[in-house]
């Protein structure tokens, strides 16, 4: 807390070195803009315009069905997800992107019971985070109901003595969308390993953000989402990962022809396609793909300099930078920090709390053009919360210091306190 | 068949008094093509290209996470599915645009299952036709294995006398995908209801394609297809209706955030949203979604024209006159047609069979500029298919007069013979 406030001129120098510098240049950021949730949408690709003008006026509108061969339409899913299995530690041909988070979810969940029930069939329990992605918890909820499981939902720190005999999934989302903190992934999966229960994890915050090993972490089943960190655009699908160990043992439930082994064989008997082709389901957004295809390119373009190993040390340099700008000039101000302190329990994101005007506070900043977000609290345990997502692809060190010098000044002029910030809209 | 032959002249001047010509003029047709595909891929309007890219570049590019709202990206499902509702005689707030017609005919078979559990516990299975859609069955197979019930796969002869009482629900598309041939949708309502049996139709080749009435017909449940007769693009998400007498009953169990009646409290309990809402589950693919947006716009410009009312009058015409000149032109070549003769029995397409060749015969005709598909059959019951759908929205009289005749040619020419033709890749 000695240390001196970091200037403008120290962010500046900062950006100068900084080694991932020109991957910001593949992003068309709009101008007058710090963006701070990627973390919720992130930014457009400069490639993708083009990318989906073609796909529409050329593979669509004039080679027609032919580009299903043709454009490799039919191998999208597994080509995007072979690029997205580089960042999250699976192998080619083990990921594929398809349908949404939500619905991957439903799929890998329901394997999970599957297994569970032929192996463990005394176990009835799932159990996760009262503070998951609600959906994820709503996914549950239905396929508990309808197994005849129970969903136990417990706080971060009691994940460890919630793992009990009657356990037989452990579904967590590795980065909080709260909080931004982090979990353990290769040290709770193995503790759940060790009592016979199968992990489920959600990568929608970490996947692009954060190095992921999943084959180290010997994890069961994972799902992630296309539109955050990956640049995807808006609504771009999700992806889906499975151990080898577990995909050709059961198939999910959304037996479409997708998954198939022969789909154009039109039988009328489902036979699942070996390996994780079967978690396929109908056909899809060919558009979205093809935007979210442009999106992984724009994370592949980090590995000659470094890959998620570089660009992990730049987002935890500009998170860092901003706690300790937060602490230093908005001292006194009555903000709060939700993530952890430590760097291997936080993600690529900053929550700050207030129990006051923390919805009017996000509104008075992206009037000045630094774009963050607001969730809601329960108004006891989990506070509100102002989000903060850093994108080191395109985020520098100097756009943290303005962040914060804009915040700085939006809670000294008390201008966040003007009626125009108080109505709460629909948030995203 | 005494009557002459329609010459080309003939067919140009029914196109020249054709009152639906002007809409042709929506589309952007490759030059040099007669396109016979529509049931596999509609073409691409041309209002589409820069609708997708003011999606891309202004309202993702430019306005970021704003747009949720700015844009009305949040309604978009539901904005697209009041287009839709219009198509298929369902109401505005009925219907929603979202995810594949898999995913949906899962979230309402589950949903008539849960129903049908509660009204008539005894009953226990399902009903479809054999040679229905297969990831419709595989859909159906996969939920009677979870809920313990039989699918009972008929011939569409012998529907009636399936229903018996043990049947819980009937599922059918209502245009067969290989023969065109249609089901009168409120008769076998009718008798599938006086037996206490609930009805899901697949509408994949009817919206768009043949005039729908949902309540007229008082059926239970409908999903369908985006990027076929609605020419949403490749992979466009599907479509979901419930009759509203059910909708607010049950809840289906693909339960994400997006059917949440309030998704952004982020409550850990899921509570349904009202009405269809429901039926949604996860994010969507916006880019798509906006694609199909603009397809739907093109069926909505035949209502100043007579709607689909006329749009069914001219895709008969089509049809008829495409059998009446292949059963004049290219008689003694051994094609047969799978398409019932009778108007009310038939949808927008028109299926060839032949014993020989049909894949080549196919392959050489899209050589020639005439796309259609081939359908396999299985070696006996059901033959290989010549697939020709016609969508009146630009297809014309002259087209149908020039398919035959290259048709013609292939066959005189015995050109289809050659090694070319031969080789199966994957087709769509």
């Amino acid at each position: 807390m000695s240390l001196p406030s970091p200037t403008l001129q120290d962010c500046l120098t900062l950006d100068q070195h900084d080694p991932l510098r020109p991957l910001r240049a593949q992003f068309d950021l709009p101008e007058g803009v710090i963006y701070l949730d990627g973390n919720s949408l992130g930014v457009m690709p400069r490639a993708t315009p083009a990318r989906v003008a073609k796909a529409v006026s050329q593979e669509w509108g004039h080679n027609l069905i032919q580009s299903w061969n043709t454009a490799g339409w039919f191998a999208l899913p597994q080509r995007v997800g072979d690029k997205i299995a580089r960042l999250i530690g699976a192998r080619a041909g083990e990921v594929v992107a398809t349908d949404s988070t939500s619905i991957n979810l439903y799929k890998v969940l329901s394997a999970a019971l599957h297994i569970a029930a032929a192996d463990t069939p005394h176990k009835k329990k799932i159990v996760s985070e009262r503070s998951n992605f609600p959906t994820d918890l709503y996914i549950a909820e239905a396929l508990c109901k309808e197994r005849g499981y129970t969903l136990q939902l417990v706080e971060p720190e009691e994940i460890g003595s919630a793992l009990q005999d009657d356990v037989a999934v452990l579904m967590l989302t590795h980065v909080n969308y709260r909080t931004g903190a982090m979990h353990d992934m290769a040290a709770v999966t193995a503790l759940a390993h060790a009592r016979g229960i199968l992990t489920v994890w959600d990568l929608a915050h970490s996947a692009g953000a954060v190095p992921v090993d999943l084959h180290a972490a010997q994890a069961d089943f994972a799902v992630g989402c296309g539109y955050k960190y990956l640049n995807g655009g808006p609504g771009a699908p999700a992806f889906v990962w499975v151990n080898p160990r577990h995909t050709d043992r059961f198939w999910q439930p959304l037996a479409g022809w997708w998954g198939h082994a022969a789909p154009f064989e039109f039988t009328p008997d489902y036979r699942p396609a070996p390996g994780i082709a079967r978690y396929q389901c109908g056909t899809q957004p060919i558009l979205s793909l093809t935007a979210l295809d442009c999106g992984m390119d724009t994370l592949l373009a980090a590995e000659p300099l470094g890959g998620m190993a570089a660009l992990r040390r730049k987002s935890l340099a500009l998170t860092g930078l901003f706690m300790q700008l937060v602490r230093q000039r908005l001292h006194g101000h009555g903000f709060g920090i939700a993530t952890p302190e430590g760097e291997a329990q936080r993600g690529s994101q900053v929550s700050l709390t207030r129990t006051e005007g923390a919805y009017a506070i996000v509104q008075a900043l992206i009037a000045r053009g630094v774009i963050g977000d607001f969730r809601a609290g329960d108004g006891h345990k989990h506070p509100d919360i102002l989000r903060f997502g850093f994108t080191p692809l395109y985020i520098g060190y100097a756009d943290v210091w303005h962040a914060v010098d804009q915040l700085h000044q939006v809670m000294d002029s008390s201008e966040w306190r003007d009626a125009r910030f108080a109505h709460k809209n629909a948030v995203t």
